[in-house]
């Protein structure tokens, strides 16, 4: 049998040599961080519990890659660098095989963002993984939710959707094609945190989250902070490859409330328009302007030809949804 | 139903008024924290599992005080200055008066230390808390494992063994009165994290942890590190006050491997025993000298007359330990 010690040095103590940010890695009480000078740290945990955020028989691989990218995905949201994460998690049996391709995954995208594991926890009990990440900005620079301005743009990266077809799909809500399938559960399982484009938009975007629980209900706490209303062009979604093959209402459901899309949806003044198409440019993300930030509250829908619609979407929440 | 984000509202986001440390609080993507210039930062996370960690009928106001308290361990086993944590959870249900108890233990103690709460993560589960805290402390004051010295006292604060004789009770290894068994309970419950101790002993102090898995298997960690061995007269470790009453091989063995103690075990250079006492003095806590670092690798016991001693003792482990 794997003891803690070991299995934390087989799998997960990589990061312990001392390095510009890291001054203590793995292996004491505490991991020691260096901060740059005139930096900020943004810092944001999640939690995912099996049965509830991802099938208990989730590929192990996947699951590490999804961990740290909602996590990231924060970060992005925040237009924050990545620098480190915690990695603590219970676990029903020190499984090799599993450990294996979980770390694999995890470590695959965490090197990818020079994202350092500096520590954590592992205990025995219900699969459960939570992940506690650091990242730096300059100070005042990060894009807040509550920072959205009358007359902002309202802008996607990315397409959405796709991630809530794959889970119609598992449901048995609709039959999609096995090709289909698969290729719409890579993007429930494998998101792309949108860091560059975060990053990007220091300084040119207002406010900003990533869309983890369906955009209407995200985009509606951005409108609660920032005291705004807005209109969102219902049409101009930009759909995921496979929902776009779908029916208009079933596109306008996915998108607007599909959930665990991880892109971001951003604010930023109409007249700095080119500025964002560059910055999405150079971080080599899609990004789709899809409304517009009003002073009156509430959130409108237009249709293609800006009438309003009626349309009766749910947010997800863990505690209300069954 | 009280929603993942009333639940939120209303036990958790009080932390919410910008201050020093404290540039964004709950309710963002990340919270923004800043760092005093100068400093490094000092992290740690904990897991805490229901029926491993703690008994599912747990009191829920000792529960969030305990949680808490061994994350500060942490950063006092440091030196490190309490800044703030997350807390990420999952719950079976959203229960007001349990909720309204943990959050009142949890707050209590991190008022006492200054601690905000900056953010985190609620979702349904099996009960399961992870906490993951932040301090500060000056470059390259870190009380390390890797640091202990040949020569160096080893000293442990305050007393040992009273959290596993309540195990104990509870267990029915032992029959201890109801008032015993309450005094020992509360101390298996409480744990008093030692944060001014581990702050007055940087620049006095070379290694330390703190006591959470038993102190022998616990101070081999220091050995490792350090690459030095260990004597400790095992008749001068400070039982806990009710331990104390017990036959002295109970107490060898609670004292040396009992777990959950949370005391800090540090080396000082012995020609700084005075100015260990002194700190002990300003940071209103008890130390006890109980052994030296040796060259030779190992750890070997010493009674009260100086001769060995041959124990068996054992760890806990969380995968290894039935």
């Amino acid at each position: 049998m794997l003891s803690e010690f070991d299995l934390i040095k087989r799998y997960f103590a990589r990061h312990t040599k001392p390095d510009e940010h890291l001054a203590l890695g793995i292996g004491d009480d505490c991991a020691l961080l260096n901060i740059t000078p005139g930096m900020q740290m943004a810092i944001s945990s999640d939690m995912l519990v099996s049965g509830r955020h991802f099938f208990p028989d989730a590929d192990p691989y996947l699951l590490g890659h999804k961990c740290l990218a909602v996590n990231l995905s924060d970060l992005a949201a925040m237009g924050a660098k990545p620098v480190g994460f915690t990695l603590a998690f219970s676990l029903p049996e020190a499984n090799p095989a599993w450990l294996e391709k979980f770390s694999q995954g995890l470590f695959a995208l965490a090197d990818q963002h020079q994202c350092r594991l500096i520590g954590g926890d592992t205990t025995k009990g219900p699969l459960n993984i939570c992940i506690t990440i650091f990242g730096e900005l300059p100070l005042s620079m990060a894009l807040r939710r509550d920072a959205a301005q009358v007359g902002d743009d309202i802008w996607i990266s990315g397409n959405l959707g796709d991630a809530r077809l794959a889970l119609a799909g598992y449901w048995r809500e609709l039959e999609l094609s096995p090709a289909d399938q698969l290729q719409a559960a890579t993007r429930m399982h494998q998101p792309t945190p949108r860091v560059a484009l975060g990053i990007a938009l220091r300084g040119i975007a207002h406010a900003a989250l990533d869309i983890s629980d369906g955009l209407v209900g995200d985009l509606g706490h951005i409108l609660e902070s920032s005291r705004v209303g807005a209109s969102l062009a219902i049409d101009a979604m930009p759909a995921g490859p496979i929902l776009q093959h779908f029916p208009p209402a079933l596109r306008r459901q996915f998108t607007l409330s599909g959930g665990d899309d991880y892109e971001l949806c951003f604010t930023a003044p109409a007249e700095r328009r080119a500025e964002v198409v560059a910055a999405a440019a150079s971080a080599n993300t899609l990004v789709t302007r899809v409304g517009r930030i009003d002073a009156e509250p509430g959130l409108r829908f237009l249709d293609q030809h800006a009438n309003p619609v009626c349309l009766s979407l749910q947010s997800f929440d863990h505690f209300t949804t069954p």
